[in-house]
Protein backbone atom coordinates (compact mmCIF):
# COMPACT_ATOMS: atom_id res chain seq x y z
CA UNK A 1 0.00 0.00 0.00
CA UNK A 2 1.30 3.28 -1.01
CA UNK A 3 -0.03 6.73 0.56
CA UNK A 4 -0.22 9.58 -1.66
CA UNK A 5 -0.09 13.46 -0.99
CA UNK A 6 -2.19 15.61 -3.07
CA UNK A 7 -2.72 19.44 -3.33
CA UNK A 8 -6.06 20.65 -4.52
CA UNK A 9 -7.29 24.18 -5.87
CA UNK A 10 -11.35 24.32 -6.48
CA UNK A 11 -13.99 27.07 -6.29
CA UNK A 12 -16.55 26.29 -4.03
CA UNK A 13 -19.47 27.71 -6.24
CA UNK A 14 -21.15 24.90 -7.45
CA UNK A 15 -20.20 22.26 -4.34
CA UNK A 16 -22.34 21.43 -1.62
CA UNK A 17 -19.13 21.84 0.55
CA UNK A 18 -15.78 19.62 0.88
CA UNK A 19 -17.39 16.21 2.30
CA UNK A 20 -19.16 13.33 0.26
CA UNK A 21 -22.77 13.15 1.35
CA UNK A 22 -25.54 11.14 -1.02
CA UNK A 23 -26.86 12.97 -3.83
CA UNK A 24 -24.95 16.24 -3.64
CA UNK A 25 -22.13 17.93 -5.31
CA UNK A 26 -19.63 17.61 -3.24
CA UNK A 27 -15.35 17.93 -3.92
CA UNK A 28 -14.69 14.74 -2.19
CA UNK A 29 -17.58 13.19 -4.10
CA UNK A 30 -15.52 13.91 -7.56
CA UNK A 31 -11.98 13.11 -6.73
CA UNK A 32 -13.38 9.83 -5.22
CA UNK A 33 -15.05 9.19 -8.35
CA UNK A 34 -11.87 10.10 -10.60
CA UNK A 35 -9.47 8.65 -8.36
CA UNK A 36 -11.70 5.25 -8.09
CA UNK A 37 -12.40 4.95 -11.60
CA UNK A 38 -8.40 5.50 -12.55
CA UNK A 39 -7.11 3.54 -10.27
CA UNK A 40 -9.79 0.97 -10.86
CA UNK A 41 -9.98 0.21 -6.75
CA UNK A 42 -12.53 1.88 -4.13
CA UNK A 43 -10.50 5.03 -3.36
CA UNK A 44 -10.92 7.04 -0.02
CA UNK A 45 -9.56 10.87 0.34
CA UNK A 46 -9.28 12.64 3.63
CA UNK A 47 -8.48 15.97 3.97
CA UNK A 48 -6.64 18.50 6.14
CA UNK A 49 -10.65 19.51 7.30
CA UNK A 50 -13.80 20.20 5.32
CA UNK A 51 -14.73 23.27 3.98
CA UNK A 52 -18.24 24.60 3.60
CA UNK A 53 -20.53 24.71 0.64
CA UNK A 54 -19.22 27.83 -0.94
CA UNK A 55 -16.20 27.93 0.22
CA UNK A 56 -12.90 27.81 -1.79
CA UNK A 57 -9.55 26.26 -2.01
CA UNK A 58 -6.30 27.78 -3.01
CA UNK A 59 -4.52 24.82 -1.87
CA UNK A 60 -6.42 22.22 -0.21
CA UNK A 61 -4.16 19.13 0.64
CA UNK A 62 -5.53 15.62 1.34
CA UNK A 63 -3.79 11.82 1.39
CA UNK A 64 -5.43 8.37 -0.33
CA UNK A 65 -3.70 5.22 -0.11
CA UNK A 66 -3.65 2.60 -3.23
CA UNK A 67 -2.58 -0.41 -4.07
CA UNK A 68 -1.98 0.56 -7.28
CA UNK A 69 1.62 1.81 -8.87
CA UNK A 70 1.88 4.30 -10.97
CA UNK A 71 3.83 7.37 -12.87
CA UNK A 72 3.25 10.16 -10.45
CA UNK A 73 3.13 13.07 -13.20
CA UNK A 74 1.47 10.99 -16.08
CA UNK A 75 -1.52 10.12 -13.06
CA UNK A 76 -1.38 14.03 -11.76
CA UNK A 77 -2.50 14.74 -15.79
CA UNK A 78 -5.00 11.97 -16.15
CA UNK A 79 -7.11 13.08 -13.00
CA UNK A 80 -6.78 16.62 -14.03
CA UNK A 81 -8.09 15.55 -17.48
CA UNK A 82 -11.02 13.86 -15.54
CA UNK A 83 -12.08 16.17 -12.96
CA UNK A 84 -14.93 18.84 -13.80
CA UNK A 85 -13.38 22.55 -14.20
CA UNK A 86 -14.10 23.77 -10.78
CA UNK A 87 -11.43 21.48 -9.40
CA UNK A 88 -7.92 20.74 -10.07
CA UNK A 89 -4.54 19.02 -8.62
CA UNK A 90 -1.60 20.89 -8.57
CA UNK A 91 0.61 18.59 -7.17
CA UNK A 92 0.98 14.79 -6.30
CA UNK A 93 3.68 12.83 -4.68
CA UNK A 94 4.29 9.38 -2.54
CA UNK A 95 4.72 9.96 1.20
CA UNK A 96 4.94 7.82 4.05
CA UNK A 97 2.12 6.00 5.99
CA UNK A 98 2.84 8.11 9.02
CA UNK A 99 2.12 11.61 6.93
CA UNK A 100 -2.04 12.26 7.58
CA UNK A 101 -3.62 15.32 5.76
CA UNK A 102 -5.51 15.95 8.94
CA UNK A 103 -3.77 15.46 11.51
CA UNK A 104 -0.05 16.16 10.54
CA UNK A 105 -1.22 19.39 9.63
CA UNK A 106 0.55 22.46 11.92
CA UNK A 107 -0.87 25.39 10.34
CA UNK A 108 -4.06 26.83 8.22
CA UNK A 109 -4.56 29.90 6.81
CA UNK A 110 -7.75 31.27 5.50
CA UNK A 111 -9.21 34.58 3.72
CA UNK A 112 -12.35 36.65 4.18
CA UNK A 113 -12.41 38.85 1.06
CA UNK A 114 -14.20 41.94 1.07
CA UNK A 115 -14.72 44.96 -0.74
CA UNK A 116 -15.69 48.39 0.14
CA UNK A 117 -18.46 50.00 -2.26
CA UNK A 118 -22.09 51.86 -1.87
CA UNK A 119 -22.86 49.49 -4.76
CA UNK A 120 -22.39 46.02 -5.76
CA UNK A 121 -19.36 45.31 -8.00
CA UNK A 122 -19.59 42.70 -10.89
CA UNK A 123 -15.86 42.07 -10.88
CA UNK A 124 -15.59 41.20 -6.91
CA UNK A 125 -19.34 39.94 -5.90
CA UNK A 126 -18.45 36.16 -6.78
CA UNK A 127 -15.25 36.06 -4.93
CA UNK A 128 -15.85 38.74 -1.91
CA UNK A 129 -18.32 40.17 0.13
CA UNK A 130 -19.57 43.93 -0.17
CA UNK A 131 -18.96 46.18 2.70
CA UNK A 132 -20.54 50.11 3.29
CA UNK A 133 -17.82 52.80 2.32
CA UNK A 134 -18.48 54.55 5.75
CA UNK A 135 -16.57 51.20 7.41
CA UNK A 136 -13.57 51.91 9.23
CA UNK A 137 -10.66 49.72 8.20
CA UNK A 138 -7.89 50.69 10.76
CA UNK A 139 -10.61 50.05 13.65
CA UNK A 140 -10.49 46.30 12.28
CA UNK A 141 -7.19 45.76 11.55
CA UNK A 142 -6.70 46.82 15.91
CA UNK A 143 -9.92 44.53 16.63
CA UNK A 144 -7.78 41.92 14.66
CA UNK A 145 -4.67 41.78 17.03
CA UNK A 146 -6.96 40.80 19.70
CA UNK A 147 -7.45 37.39 18.10
CA UNK A 148 -3.62 36.56 17.97
CA UNK A 149 -3.00 34.22 21.00
CA UNK A 150 -4.27 30.73 22.37
CA UNK A 151 -7.91 31.63 23.26
CA UNK A 152 -10.89 28.93 23.68
CA UNK A 153 -13.14 30.50 20.82
CA UNK A 154 -16.37 29.15 21.79
CA UNK A 155 -17.48 32.44 21.33
CA UNK A 156 -17.27 32.30 17.42
CA UNK A 157 -18.72 28.78 17.08
CA UNK A 158 -21.79 27.47 14.89
CA UNK A 159 -23.91 26.00 17.56
CA UNK A 160 -24.80 22.98 16.14
CA UNK A 161 -20.73 22.21 16.24
CA UNK A 162 -20.60 18.90 18.22
CA UNK A 163 -17.01 19.95 19.78
CA UNK A 164 -16.15 20.58 23.42
CA UNK A 165 -12.82 21.53 23.21
CA UNK A 166 -12.51 24.98 21.78
CA UNK A 167 -8.96 26.12 22.14
CA UNK A 168 -7.08 27.10 19.33
CA UNK A 169 -3.94 29.21 18.88
CA UNK A 170 -4.27 31.62 16.52
CA UNK A 171 -0.70 32.76 15.00
CA UNK A 172 -1.63 35.91 12.79
CA UNK A 173 -4.74 38.07 12.17
CA UNK A 174 -4.70 40.54 10.41
CA UNK A 175 -6.44 42.96 7.44
CA UNK A 176 -4.60 42.83 4.35
CA UNK A 177 -5.27 45.33 1.37
CA UNK A 178 -5.11 44.05 -2.25
CA UNK A 179 -5.93 47.75 -3.84
CA UNK A 180 -7.92 50.45 -3.71
CA UNK A 181 -11.61 48.62 -2.94
CA UNK A 182 -10.25 45.10 -1.87
CA UNK A 183 -9.13 43.77 1.13
CA UNK A 184 -8.95 40.55 3.24
CA UNK A 185 -9.36 39.02 6.47
CA UNK A 186 -6.00 36.76 6.85
CA UNK A 187 -5.76 34.38 9.48
CA UNK A 188 -3.34 31.38 10.74
CA UNK A 189 -3.96 29.00 13.37
CA UNK A 190 -3.16 25.63 14.52
CA UNK A 191 -6.78 24.73 13.25
CA UNK A 192 -10.39 26.20 13.67
CA UNK A 193 -13.87 25.71 14.78
CA UNK A 194 -16.87 25.35 12.42
CA UNK A 195 -17.83 28.72 11.34
CA UNK A 196 -14.90 30.33 13.15
CA UNK A 197 -13.41 32.33 10.38
CA UNK A 198 -16.92 33.80 9.39
CA UNK A 199 -17.92 34.45 12.66
CA UNK A 200 -14.51 36.31 13.77
CA UNK A 201 -14.85 38.93 10.34
CA UNK A 202 -19.05 39.46 11.58
CA UNK A 203 -17.33 40.53 14.90
CA UNK A 204 -14.71 42.34 13.10
CA UNK A 205 -17.11 43.91 11.21
CA UNK A 206 -19.35 45.27 13.93
CA UNK A 207 -16.25 46.71 14.79
CA UNK A 208 -15.70 48.19 11.29
CA UNK A 209 -19.17 50.16 11.33
CA UNK A 210 -18.85 50.96 14.54
CA UNK A 211 -21.09 49.20 16.57
CA UNK A 212 -18.35 48.21 18.48
CA UNK A 213 -15.08 49.15 20.07
CA UNK A 214 -11.61 47.14 18.62
CA UNK A 215 -10.78 46.83 22.10
CA UNK A 216 -13.83 44.57 22.72
CA UNK A 217 -12.98 41.83 20.72
CA UNK A 218 -10.77 40.69 23.90
CA UNK A 219 -14.15 41.03 26.53
CA UNK A 220 -16.00 39.04 23.51
CA UNK A 221 -13.63 36.36 23.26
CA UNK A 222 -13.32 36.39 27.43
CA UNK A 223 -16.86 35.95 27.49
CA UNK A 224 -17.34 32.84 25.71
CA UNK A 225 -20.53 33.25 24.52
CA UNK A 226 -21.87 33.15 20.83
CA UNK A 227 -24.41 35.47 21.49
CA UNK A 228 -21.75 37.99 22.13
CA UNK A 229 -19.82 37.64 18.45
CA UNK A 230 -21.24 39.01 15.61
CA UNK A 231 -23.07 37.23 12.86
CA UNK A 232 -21.67 34.11 10.11
CA UNK A 233 -20.68 35.88 7.20
CA UNK A 234 -21.56 34.23 4.05
CA UNK A 235 -19.41 31.64 2.76
CA UNK A 236 -18.42 32.82 -1.12
CA UNK A 237 -16.11 35.16 0.55
CA UNK A 238 -14.11 32.39 2.29
CA UNK A 239 -11.05 30.73 1.05
CA UNK A 240 -8.82 28.25 2.44
CA UNK A 241 -4.98 29.45 1.10
CA UNK A 242 -3.00 27.12 2.43
CA UNK A 243 -2.44 23.96 4.59
CA UNK A 244 1.31 23.85 6.38
CA UNK A 245 2.87 20.56 7.47
CA UNK A 246 6.27 21.59 9.30
CA UNK A 247 7.88 18.92 8.55
CA UNK A 248 7.25 17.49 4.74
CA UNK A 249 7.21 13.49 5.23
CA UNK B 1 -28.37 70.36 -21.63
CA UNK B 2 -26.02 68.97 -18.66
CA UNK B 3 -23.25 66.83 -18.99
CA UNK B 4 -22.79 64.02 -16.81
CA UNK B 5 -18.93 61.92 -16.36
CA UNK B 6 -19.52 58.19 -15.53
CA UNK B 7 -17.40 55.88 -13.91
CA UNK B 8 -18.16 52.21 -14.69
CA UNK B 9 -16.97 48.58 -13.73
CA UNK B 10 -17.78 45.40 -16.25
CA UNK B 11 -17.62 41.92 -16.49
CA UNK B 12 -17.20 40.83 -20.09
CA UNK B 13 -17.50 37.94 -20.04
CA UNK B 14 -21.74 37.68 -21.23
CA UNK B 15 -21.45 41.28 -23.45
CA UNK B 16 -20.16 40.85 -27.18
CA UNK B 17 -18.18 43.76 -26.11
CA UNK B 18 -18.56 47.58 -25.33
CA UNK B 19 -20.08 49.36 -28.61
CA UNK B 20 -23.76 49.09 -29.53
CA UNK B 21 -24.50 46.56 -32.45
CA UNK B 22 -28.23 45.51 -33.32
CA UNK B 23 -29.22 41.91 -31.37
CA UNK B 24 -26.22 41.99 -29.28
CA UNK B 25 -25.29 42.48 -25.86
CA UNK B 26 -23.00 45.23 -24.91
CA UNK B 27 -22.37 47.47 -22.65
CA UNK B 28 -23.42 50.37 -24.19
CA UNK B 29 -26.33 49.25 -25.35
CA UNK B 30 -27.37 48.13 -21.56
CA UNK B 31 -26.32 51.52 -19.78
CA UNK B 32 -28.69 53.72 -23.15
CA UNK B 33 -31.56 51.49 -22.73
CA UNK B 34 -31.68 51.84 -18.75
CA UNK B 35 -30.53 55.74 -18.84
CA UNK B 36 -33.13 56.36 -21.63
CA UNK B 37 -35.87 54.26 -19.90
CA UNK B 38 -34.58 56.22 -16.37
CA UNK B 39 -34.59 59.85 -18.44
CA UNK B 40 -37.35 59.59 -20.35
CA UNK B 41 -35.45 61.09 -22.98
CA UNK B 42 -32.97 59.24 -25.77
CA UNK B 43 -29.67 59.17 -24.28
CA UNK B 44 -26.46 58.39 -25.84
CA UNK B 45 -23.00 57.50 -23.90
CA UNK B 46 -19.61 57.96 -25.15
CA UNK B 47 -17.06 56.11 -23.47
CA UNK B 48 -13.39 56.81 -23.51
CA UNK B 49 -12.85 53.69 -26.07
CA UNK B 50 -14.51 50.67 -26.47
CA UNK B 51 -13.41 47.51 -25.12
CA UNK B 52 -13.93 44.09 -27.01
CA UNK B 53 -16.12 40.76 -26.62
CA UNK B 54 -14.99 39.58 -23.36
CA UNK B 55 -13.00 41.90 -22.21
CA UNK B 56 -13.72 43.92 -18.52
CA UNK B 57 -13.33 47.13 -16.99
CA UNK B 58 -12.68 47.93 -13.53
CA UNK B 59 -12.99 51.93 -14.08
CA UNK B 60 -13.99 52.54 -17.40
CA UNK B 61 -15.53 56.05 -18.02
CA UNK B 62 -17.87 57.86 -20.40
CA UNK B 63 -20.03 60.37 -20.73
CA UNK B 64 -23.87 61.70 -21.58
CA UNK B 65 -26.12 64.51 -22.16
CA UNK B 66 -29.48 65.28 -20.77
CA UNK B 67 -31.90 68.00 -20.57
CA UNK B 68 -33.40 66.16 -16.89
CA UNK B 69 -32.34 67.95 -13.97
CA UNK B 70 -32.09 65.12 -10.90
CA UNK B 71 -30.40 63.99 -7.58
CA UNK B 72 -26.57 62.78 -8.45
CA UNK B 73 -27.20 60.81 -5.70
CA UNK B 74 -30.47 59.07 -6.18
CA UNK B 75 -29.90 58.79 -9.94
CA UNK B 76 -26.69 56.80 -9.25
CA UNK B 77 -28.68 54.34 -6.84
CA UNK B 78 -31.74 53.98 -9.35
CA UNK B 79 -29.30 53.33 -12.41
CA UNK B 80 -27.57 50.74 -10.70
CA UNK B 81 -30.90 49.13 -9.54
CA UNK B 82 -31.63 48.82 -13.13
CA UNK B 83 -28.31 47.67 -14.82
CA UNK B 84 -28.11 43.82 -14.58
CA UNK B 85 -25.81 41.78 -11.98
CA UNK B 86 -22.38 42.33 -14.27
CA UNK B 87 -22.29 46.44 -14.58
CA UNK B 88 -22.16 48.56 -11.73
CA UNK B 89 -21.96 52.62 -11.54
CA UNK B 90 -19.19 53.30 -9.02
CA UNK B 91 -19.45 57.42 -9.71
CA UNK B 92 -22.09 60.04 -11.68
CA UNK B 93 -21.06 63.62 -11.50
CA UNK B 94 -21.95 66.47 -13.36
CA UNK B 95 -19.48 68.25 -15.69
CA UNK B 96 -18.49 71.39 -17.97
CA UNK B 97 -19.25 70.34 -21.78
CA UNK B 98 -15.85 70.30 -22.08
CA UNK B 99 -15.44 67.07 -20.93
CA UNK B 100 -15.12 64.22 -23.12
CA UNK B 101 -14.42 61.00 -22.01
CA UNK B 102 -12.83 60.10 -25.23
CA UNK B 103 -11.22 63.62 -25.98
CA UNK B 104 -10.04 64.72 -22.31
CA UNK B 105 -8.32 60.75 -21.50
CA UNK B 106 -4.87 61.85 -20.99
CA UNK B 107 -3.93 58.06 -20.08
CA UNK B 108 -5.39 54.66 -20.31
CA UNK B 109 -4.50 51.46 -18.07
CA UNK B 110 -4.69 48.14 -19.18
CA UNK B 111 -3.87 44.88 -17.66
CA UNK B 112 -3.14 41.60 -18.91
CA UNK B 113 -3.70 38.91 -16.49
CA UNK B 114 -1.70 35.49 -16.50
CA UNK B 115 -0.85 32.57 -13.92
CA UNK B 116 1.73 30.44 -14.15
CA UNK B 117 0.67 26.28 -13.27
CA UNK B 118 1.24 23.25 -15.66
CA UNK B 119 -2.67 22.80 -15.54
CA UNK B 120 -5.96 25.02 -15.80
CA UNK B 121 -6.57 26.61 -12.36
CA UNK B 122 -10.58 26.89 -11.32
CA UNK B 123 -9.76 29.78 -9.30
CA UNK B 124 -7.88 31.98 -12.65
CA UNK B 125 -9.10 30.82 -15.45
CA UNK B 126 -12.13 32.98 -15.68
CA UNK B 127 -9.81 36.27 -15.67
CA UNK B 128 -6.20 35.11 -16.55
CA UNK B 129 -4.46 33.28 -18.67
CA UNK B 130 -2.40 30.14 -18.05
CA UNK B 131 1.33 30.62 -19.50
CA UNK B 132 3.07 26.76 -18.85
CA UNK B 133 5.76 27.26 -15.80
CA UNK B 134 8.68 26.96 -18.03
CA UNK B 135 7.83 30.45 -18.51
CA UNK B 136 10.78 33.14 -17.63
CA UNK B 137 9.22 36.05 -16.17
CA UNK B 138 12.64 37.85 -15.66
CA UNK B 139 12.86 37.53 -19.36
CA UNK B 140 9.60 38.86 -19.77
CA UNK B 141 10.08 41.92 -17.69
CA UNK B 142 13.18 43.19 -19.92
CA UNK B 143 11.37 42.72 -22.91
CA UNK B 144 8.35 45.07 -21.59
CA UNK B 145 11.16 47.80 -21.02
CA UNK B 146 11.07 48.11 -24.37
CA UNK B 147 7.69 48.98 -25.36
CA UNK B 148 8.01 52.57 -23.06
CA UNK B 149 8.43 55.18 -25.15
CA UNK B 150 6.62 57.16 -28.02
CA UNK B 151 6.81 54.50 -31.34
CA UNK B 152 4.96 53.01 -33.80
CA UNK B 153 2.85 50.74 -32.84
CA UNK B 154 1.48 48.95 -36.40
CA UNK B 155 3.62 45.71 -35.70
CA UNK B 156 1.04 45.41 -33.16
CA UNK B 157 -2.36 46.12 -34.57
CA UNK B 158 -5.17 43.83 -36.04
CA UNK B 159 -4.93 43.79 -39.40
CA UNK B 160 -8.98 44.96 -39.70
CA UNK B 161 -7.95 48.27 -38.18
CA UNK B 162 -9.12 51.31 -40.05
CA UNK B 163 -6.43 53.43 -38.42
CA UNK B 164 -3.80 54.87 -40.14
CA UNK B 165 -1.73 57.13 -37.77
CA UNK B 166 0.24 54.25 -35.62
CA UNK B 167 2.26 56.64 -33.01
CA UNK B 168 1.26 55.92 -29.67
CA UNK B 169 3.26 57.01 -26.11
CA UNK B 170 3.60 54.31 -23.48
CA UNK B 171 4.50 55.72 -20.16
CA UNK B 172 5.06 52.34 -18.41
CA UNK B 173 5.10 48.84 -19.29
CA UNK B 174 5.73 46.10 -16.31
CA UNK B 175 5.19 42.56 -15.38
CA UNK B 176 3.73 42.83 -11.85
CA UNK B 177 3.19 40.00 -9.15
CA UNK B 178 0.24 39.13 -7.85
CA UNK B 179 0.98 36.67 -5.45
CA UNK B 180 2.67 32.62 -6.28
CA UNK B 181 1.26 32.20 -9.63
CA UNK B 182 -0.59 35.29 -10.64
CA UNK B 183 0.74 38.20 -12.41
CA UNK B 184 -0.48 40.64 -14.76
CA UNK B 185 1.37 42.28 -18.14
CA UNK B 186 0.53 46.60 -16.55
CA UNK B 187 0.78 48.94 -19.29
CA UNK B 188 -0.58 53.16 -19.44
CA UNK B 189 -0.40 55.05 -22.54
CA UNK B 190 -1.84 58.03 -24.19
CA UNK B 191 -3.84 55.21 -26.06
CA UNK B 192 -3.82 52.22 -27.49
CA UNK B 193 -4.25 50.69 -31.17
CA UNK B 194 -7.09 48.19 -31.83
CA UNK B 195 -5.88 44.52 -30.01
CA UNK B 196 -2.12 46.24 -29.34
CA UNK B 197 -2.02 44.89 -25.55
CA UNK B 198 -3.29 41.38 -26.54
CA UNK B 199 -0.56 41.65 -29.22
CA UNK B 200 2.10 43.01 -26.63
CA UNK B 201 1.29 40.16 -24.67
CA UNK B 202 1.61 37.30 -27.07
CA UNK B 203 5.36 39.23 -28.59
CA UNK B 204 6.06 38.88 -24.58
CA UNK B 205 5.36 35.53 -23.79
CA UNK B 206 7.40 34.58 -26.91
CA UNK B 207 10.09 36.16 -24.96
CA UNK B 208 8.95 34.21 -21.67
CA UNK B 209 9.63 30.53 -23.50
CA UNK B 210 12.58 31.85 -25.10
CA UNK B 211 11.45 32.01 -28.57
CA UNK B 212 12.72 35.34 -29.00
CA UNK B 213 14.93 37.46 -26.97
CA UNK B 214 13.88 40.13 -24.68
CA UNK B 215 15.96 42.84 -26.68
CA UNK B 216 13.97 41.48 -29.65
CA UNK B 217 10.99 43.53 -29.14
CA UNK B 218 13.07 46.39 -29.85
CA UNK B 219 13.41 44.88 -33.07
CA UNK B 220 10.06 44.18 -33.75
CA UNK B 221 8.75 47.31 -33.02
CA UNK B 222 11.02 49.30 -35.46
CA UNK B 223 10.28 46.61 -38.16
CA UNK B 224 6.82 48.42 -38.37
CA UNK B 225 5.57 44.48 -39.33
CA UNK B 226 2.37 42.22 -37.72
CA UNK B 227 4.12 38.89 -38.93
CA UNK B 228 7.38 39.88 -36.65
CA UNK B 229 4.71 40.01 -33.14
CA UNK B 230 3.07 37.38 -31.17
CA UNK B 231 -0.35 35.68 -31.71
CA UNK B 232 -3.33 38.26 -30.39
CA UNK B 233 -3.82 36.76 -26.75
CA UNK B 234 -7.44 36.23 -25.55
CA UNK B 235 -9.82 38.33 -24.44
CA UNK B 236 -10.78 37.28 -21.39
CA UNK B 237 -7.53 37.51 -19.43
CA UNK B 238 -7.93 41.85 -20.35
CA UNK B 239 -9.03 44.34 -17.89
CA UNK B 240 -9.06 48.12 -18.53
CA UNK B 241 -8.08 49.44 -15.13
CA UNK B 242 -8.71 53.09 -15.61
CA UNK B 243 -8.72 56.14 -17.65
CA UNK B 244 -6.81 59.11 -16.10
CA UNK B 245 -8.11 62.92 -16.81
CA UNK B 246 -5.41 64.86 -15.89
CA UNK B 247 -7.51 67.88 -14.70
CA UNK B 248 -10.49 66.69 -13.51
CA UNK B 249 -13.40 69.81 -15.45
Amino acid sequence: MDRYKIVMQYDGENFKGFQVQPEKRTVQGELERVLTSLLKENVKIYASGRTDSGVSAKAQVAHFDTECTFDEKKMLSSINAFLPEDIAITSLEKVTDEFDARFSAKRKTYQYRFYVSKFELPLYKKTALRVNDYVDIEKMKEGAKYIIGTHDFRSFVASKSGKTDFVRTVYDAKIVKHDDTLYAFEITGNGFLYNMVRILFGTLLMIGYGKRKPEDMEKIIKQEDRQMAGKTMPAHALLLKSVDYETEI
